[in-house]
């Protein structure tokens, strides 16, 4: 038997398990479901050691593969790393359980009642770079919502997912869950993942969480649906009514309370009877905090007391996630929605005006995941939606959009209750 | 120049102009939209004449070439079927508006009120079959929920479908909106089905209406997400606790009300202990009404009087859409939903009982887009579940499940307002 046929038979095996597994723990209590995840976060904890371990193991390999230090730090699991992994597990437990809700249950004319029930999507495939705390994280969001996951995470990570799959299987079992709720894959193979995502018969939907060209990689070949998060190429616009505070509080904050988050603002569109004003003031928090600006022509021209480059059209459609942003100035809030149309990636974007009229089309017509008035966008985040949790933002319309909590995680079925009703 | 690029670019230009359109739908006001649909309308009725010529020598031809009979009926208008179609248009537009309705709008500890605002999806592709009320009805849908929209209908219907477009596009015309929201595909060739569903920067959904042949190739194929309906194999179990009434009552309507609807009772699951007393009942109807009847041995040997063939495991897992029922005996309800887990489509699955626990247990546990308790499967159906309208039935999970309304052709982004809000 060779290799191959040895992959693709694990991954029907696993897929098999997992679907069967998923009819259980849909119909799992609430109660049952709680107390895994509590047992799970107690196991963790008494494990610490062996993870800690286990992971120092992952991380002195993959320095000696010469990994990025960016992905090593990922990779790397500390004492209070592992404690915010219990605590994550304890914060999803006291979270509301979505499964079995009732909504818009209304009697119809024919004298049945249609209403609809919220239910897990069945298995999610989760596909995702080498950080371990992503393998708890998921697993647990899953298992909360009524999902059977299975977990293939980057290779680098391979001993310390092991490990922690070992905590989360202990943890099903003492709360008599079948254990093959949450899989983790066991193979470093490539060819793994290739499976994985032609598997709809196993596979409700694939949520890949990591770089874009992964994530467009696996969308492209994928058999399964794919909830899916591209580029963050956030923009805000300072409409002609902003008030000047406001605008120089929302963009210092959008931009450079943290750089590398998908919220963070890349682009600046300022109308152009506010750049005299407003602008030059936002400039000089950039400047003072090393944010590097590149202009259009009119924005060079009013910040020549600044160090601007020059914006090219690869500038307009850029996610820095840097101290980087672009700044062009506009005729109009046409102009602003047209160029964030063009070039944004419709994950988030936000409007400053004390305007009434153009705070609604702007809302109305911008076309993206998260619009924003007078907010900044580093807003973009499930916790501070009140979603209690977030398995990743979507940049998809369909199903999920923006940030993805349970809520993400389950579907809706129709209930119709009758009493003998039959159709005319 | 050859044949193979005309059909490219021109696809091109169909979505460029798509997704330019679906911008100008999406911030329509609703009166405009609804003057639309009305001017549509009329002018369907005034140009009567012209669309029975046109759908005349599309019959000509089809019938020339053989088409089956069924489907020549399908393609075939009537003075009756024009009005219709007028009639269903002042339907959508007596429709409350989906768009820009903003839910669960509430204040965070932040500051922030964050809620969600129902928009379009944007452009939506159809392809379909040659019906050409599929042409009026799904544009109507379309517009009224602010997408844009290409319709791909059966070659045969072209001529009724060009003639149909036109008074689409002077409807919208009138009420003074692109005419490039609704677009019919002009050339019959079938290569233009394959471009459609590879475009997913100009197609947001792609809904495939026919059989279940053309639904699996499109799926397999497509770039673009696909909301889709395969087969309905609906189940009807009677539970040991049934009223005996209700359970005549209802699997007759189910069977029998229509065959050829997805939502018709294919298979039809009986607990052991009430296989003497209901059983029979329902096989004189059947018996009676021309039904055919394939049953599991014990269902044979209790309608012994009857004309019962064996039934085959393919039969367990077929739609007939025909007067043909399987029967199978179970001895309890988790036999009965194993069966419908392993054999059914995830349509629409019903109960029969009087037992409170089996009725909570059947909705929760069966994985169908619709699940129903004392109820014909038959209700099935947007307009039963009081959607006003429905461009078809999913059996997807995610996104929209079961019937499809205006709801289901939008999504729902994040709106967030502030004051000036920053994030900690």
């Amino acid at each position: 038997m060779n290799k191959l046929v040895d992959i693709v038979e694990y991954m029907h095996l696993v897929g098999r398990s997992a679907r069967s597994a998923a009819r259980t723990i849909a119909r799992a209590s609430t109660a049952q479901k709680n107390s895994a995840l509590l047992e799970i976060a107690d196991t963790i904890i008494k494990r610490e050691s062996h993870i800690l371990e286990e992971n120092a193991a992952d991380v002195r390999d993959a320095k000696k593969a010469d990994l990025a230090a960016p992905l090593v730090d990922r990779l790397t699991l500390t004492a209070k790393s592992v404690q915010a992994m219990a605590d994550g597990l304890r914060q999803i437990a006291a979270l509301p359980d979505p499964v079995g809700e009732i909504t818009d249950l209304r009697p119809r004319p024919s004298g049945i009642q249609v209403g609809k029930m919220r239910v897990p999507l069945g298995v999610i495939g989760i596909i995702y770079e080498s950080r371990p705390n992503v393998t708890v994280d998921a697993a647990g969001l899953c298992l909360k919502s009524g999902n059977a996951v299975i977990l293939r995470g980057g290779s680098e990570a391979a001993r310390s997912n092991l490990a922690l799959a070992a905590c989360i299987n202990a943890g099903l079992k003492a709360a008599k869950l079948n254990e093959s709720v949450v899989q983790v894959i066991e193979t470093t193979d490539r060819a793994a993942v290739g499976h994985m995502i032609t598997l709809p018969e196993y596979i409700d939907v694939i949520i890949p969480r990591g770089g874009k060209g992964l994530i467009e990689r696996i969308s492209a070949d994928s058999k399964v649906p794919v909830i899916k998060h591209l580029d963050g190429n956030c923009h805000i616009y300072i409409d002609e009514k902003a008030d000047t505070e406001k605008a120089v509080r929302v963009c210092d904050n959008a931009k450079t309370r943290r750089y590398g988050v998908c919220g963070a603002m890349e682009s600046l569109l300022v109308h152009e009877a506010r750049v005299h004003d407003i602008l030059p003031r936002i400039a000089k928090i950039f400047a003072d905090k090393g944010v590097e600006m590149r202009g259009c022509e009119r924005t060079q021209a009013v910040l020549a007391a600044f160090d601007v480059k020059p914006a090219t059209v690869d500038d307009w459609s850029t996610e820095y996630l840097a101290p980087i942003v672009s700044i062009k100035v506009v005729v109009n809030m046409d102009e602003a929605i047209d160029h964030i149309e063009q070039f944004g990636s419709h994950h988030t974007d936000a409007i400053i005006t004390e305007h009434y009229t153009s705070a609604q089309r702007f809302i109305r017509e911008v076309d993206s995941a998260s619009v924003m008035i007078n907010a900044s966008t580093q807003f973009a985040d499930g916790f501070e939606y009140g979603l209690g949790a977030e398995i990743g933002i979507s940049t998809d319309k369909i199903h999920a959009r923006g940030p993805v909590g349970l809520e993400g995680l389950t579907s809706q079925k129709w209930v119709v209750l009758g009493d003998g009703a039959v159709r005319a």
